[in-house]
């Protein structure tokens, strides 16, 4: 499935996961309807991002669901996954893009219309735009800390590729991101800290639908 | 030219070069004839290290010295580096194969026997062994921070590769380490943060050399 297409993306993070795994996480997200699943799970070695890559590679498999790694593209082609996403400080799009192939999905943040042009420029399939709202920073005002859903809109506008938001988004605020022009919305604590992740899915994946 | 002829191997830590950019103590150093050269740089992002390595590879092109990329295989081949080095916690060396080609040069750290055994069974190419001696640990007893040159020894005997010892060899003890039977010794400090690198590498290469 095309990343504009994808509704809700999930971003794995098991220290943030209320202590679960994060193969459970994925499995019973999946089951409620995530469209794409990516594999972050920063301060982890990359051994134990390939052992978890190719448990989640199994299980995205089976729910025809695209995987993506984050930052690595070695990690992303050892474990088979369907692409990359880079950060602004990650190797460059043109260098994955090289590496993976042009079948590969490569995302890239962005937080700003130059960068978006730069990876739109770059070969990039889809951006990842924020952080939306203020994400582990509470005692910070948001305003500093979220580009809000006015810069995914700028961004949308500016640029002719599927917007993904990231950054605090939860079933709460889906909807603003995606009426302001996101394809979907990317998120790590709302689906991954839920008591239910399964239902967390399914309900944001039908609040940005309902926008779309 | 193959890891066993490696006596000594530059392993680049800008934050250990007393201000000194990386890109000016490799060149000094290549001057004062290593045989190879590791680009680590912990601490700084893959794009800093991709940029720093595409000049690295410039540098060690012209002096025909090999050029090794620690723990990403991406990043070696975006470099056009000639291969990569692995931690006990990077990547498989079994995938680095895979992925860079058989051409490649695949290094792996082992501090023990069955790590070695491990390492040759995946293919390696090379072993760097240490912590020889202790390093960065001065508050600290050196017995529960090196493996000493004894290790190097058991290790040498064990597994039919060359060994490179690393940690905290200087021109003072690379003789111990080469006559315990390390084809070389891997140094960060005793290059990068010496007044003279070029007469620093001279040095330990002579000390190295004339144990072999």
């Amino acid at each position: 499935m095309n990343p504009s297409e994808w509704r809700a993306y999930l971003v794995t993070q098991e220290s943030r996961s209320a202590g679960r795994e994060t193969a459970e996480i994925v499995e019973t997200a999946l089951d409620g309807g995530v469209d794409a699943v990516q594999i972050r799970e920063k301060g982890r070695s990359a051994r134990e991002r390939y052992d978890l890559g190719r448990r989640l590679r199994e299980l995205t498999a089976d729910a025809d669901v695209p995987l993506i790694v984050n930052d690595r593209v070695d990690l992303a082609a050892a474990v088979d996954a369907d692409g990359v996403h880079l950060g602004q400080s990650d190797l460059p799009a043109a260098v994955a893009r090289e590496r993976l192939g042009e079948e590969s999905i490569v995302g890239v943040s962005a937080s700003t219309v130059p960068e978006a042009r730069a990876a739109a420029d770059a070969g990039a399939d889809y951006l990842g735009v924020g952080a939306v709202y203020a994400t582990d920073t509470k005692d910070v005002p948001a305003e500093t800390n979220g580009v809000g859903p006015e810069r995914v809109a700028t961004i949308a506008d500016a640029v002719d590729l599927p917007v993904v938001g990231i950054g605090g988004i939860d079933a709460g605020n889906a909807g603003a991101v995606a009426e302001a022009g996101a394809a979907g919305v990317a998120v790590v604590s709302a689906i991954t800290a839920a008591d239910d992740p399964r239902a967390a899915a399914a309900e944001i994946r039908e609040v940005v639908g309902d926008e779309r």
